[in-house]
């Protein structure tokens, strides 16, 4: 028979954890596997609240198991390590992002994209390897495979640099991979959100000229002033829209809204690429004719592997690349998720764990 | 006062043109253009019927001006050439594909890729420099700047090579640029028609594995069989598209009527290229979280530039790739556009313009 959360392992845990759809968290006493000779166990300092923490929260993609406890944007320090750890020791501060685990073997962990393995492990609601189901990091402590650990660069702010290793590596990886990090390229970013927001920072470290299109006016100023946007675009605007037509090399699109495509494809270049990193539960209009006419690209990408990770985290230490954050107590939770979704928060909530979590 | 088609050009000129978005076509007076300097004169000889000639022919995108001589998979004889003329002399064969002009100093004229450009003259239905209106193929005599006139191989049969000026670089094109062409690459091909057949061939003749994917069972022994796919796919059996699940580096998708993108999205490899070249007249529906998943790409490209085209009639040449088509004198036009309105044709109607237009 399988054993409770709290006793199908030999390290007690605490963290907050939804019971039901409604989304409503509160204390979860668990437990974490003893430490293997490859992992690192950490007590968690900080913790971003992402926005699919709130579509699994809430089950909206429908595959949510409960008790739930999520958090993938965690940092901590590592207070235990096996004994066949090589990247880490007692002390170093680590992060952990979307994935724990994967095979290992197939085409896509050959080549450092365990992001794409069919068997990839996430960080909270998946089933581990030895059969138990993954808690993330809400918590106060985490034992993972020193594979899926990242080396916290010393000069990052623990608190900033957490919601990097979800939101940073989703828009990082595609700007590499699609070419679109090159001085000289012109990128838009389609909403000023957690994402939104890391994305202009990062095309400004890179050399790359930007501009943000959202559909909110308000929005100007602070992707203007506050993060160094080249230029704006109210996307329902059809005049500034048309002025912008066929200049941008590619687009980084982080809302995951329904939303038109049209004017978008409309503003890429001839070859230009519209990349989409958020997830509309429902499928997107694709007009053909424009895509066709002018040789663009819609594609999809989806977080980044963890050697991918560690080059983003440590590029962005060196360029002073950070989220916008507010940090809240645990305590504080429930009302940050109903914030967060209402789009009222500026940019991402960082639970400080270590402090507040008792 | 702008003159008529039969008097605003010095040379005479006869062909089939529509009058109306009834699409029937009949015998129709026109001119042409004196043969400049840089032009080559040509007396038609074959011209392929292509899907889009029905589409203009009845005005099904909009956009069609009567009357409308269509054609643009046209070969012929020359007969004239201008004094600057350096690629032709009388008697040489040549071919004209989709378009006659372009700006010639655009970002995309300057790559080769004249396809792409804003400016680009189509061969029937759009307005040459000279502010008149561009007619095709179902005519007797052609005047076209060489810039756009393809050298036609020696080997290559004028017939069965027509079609390779639109369907031909249509799908030639996407393969060489996304990378479709190396062999141990494997292609699906949607769509058994005049585009897909040729595709097929191609892929073969590149070394490439190709799955001939079909909405009609019907269609895999001429798969097999007639054109040498290595695999066929009914698309709509739920077995088969599952147990192909992931196989595919690339698609060329040619069907332009609207039809699901999720089975061909799922039956690509991580990293695979969904290439959509034909054009529906409505949106289609882009699930986007499969997209995510395996870091997938749709795209859309439109036919070539003529350096691509040429080398396309050269590969095709050397290799045997030619269409299969059913010859027709131009007497049966119509009933030969009924027909293809109705996917009744192995693959391509080709008119015998030269010995049946008097």
């Amino acid at each position: 028979m399988a054993k409770s959360p709290e006793q199908e392992h030999p390290q007690e845990a605490l963290g907050w954890a939804a019971r039901d759809p409604s989304g409503l968290l509160s204390p979860f006493k668990f437990s974490r596997r003893a430490t293997g000779e490859k992992d690192v166990k950490f007590k968690v300092l900080f913790c971003g609240i992402c926005h699919s923490d709130l579509h699994s929260l809430r089950n909206e993609w429908g595959f949510s198991t409960y008790p739930l406890v999520p958090g993938h944007e965690v940092v901590g320090e590592v207070v235990e390590v096996g004994s066949k750890v090589e990247k880490f020791k007692v002390g170093d501060k680590v992060g952990v992002g979307c994935l724990v685990g994967s095979c290992g073997s197939c085409d896509s962990c050959y080549v450092h994209l365990e992001n794409y393995c069919p068997k990839m492990i996430q960080t909270y609601g998946s089933i581990y390897h030895d059969g138990t189901m993954t808690y993330g990091g809400y918590s106060n402590m985490m034992v993972v495979d020193e594979h899926f650990a990242i080396k916290f660069p010393q000069n990052m702010p623990l608190d900033a640099g957490a919601p990097l290793l979800c939101a940073g590596i989703t828009v990082y990886s595609p700007m590499r991979f699609f070419g679109l990090d090159r001085p000289g390229t012109h990128l838009g970013v389609v909403g000023l959100g957690g994402l939104g927001h890391v994305a202009v920072k990062f095309a400004k470290a890179m050399g790359v000229k930007v501009t943000v299109i959202s559909s909110s006016p308000r929005k100007r100023e602070e992707a203007l002033q506050r993060h160094g946007a080249d230029a704006f675009l109210v996307s329902s605007d059809i005049n500034q829209v048309q002025a912008a037509m066929g200049t941008m090399d590619g687009i980084i699109d982080t809302v995951s809204a329904v939303h038109p495509m049209l004017p978008l494809i409309g503003l890429l270049k001839h070859n230009g690429k519209l990349i989409l990193v958020g997830a509309p539960d429902r499928p997107l209009e694709l007009p053909v004719f424009p895509l066709l006419m002018g040789r663009k690209i819609v594609a999809g990408s989806c977080i980044g592997g963890i050697k991918e990770t560690q080059e983003m985290i440590d590029f962005a230490a060196k360029h002073k690349v950070a989220a916008d954050i507010e940090v809240i107590s645990i305590d504080y939770l429930n009302t940050a998720v109903d914030r967060l979704a209402k789009g009222d928060v500026k940019y991402r909530f960082v639970i400080d764990i270590g402090n507040t979590l008792k």
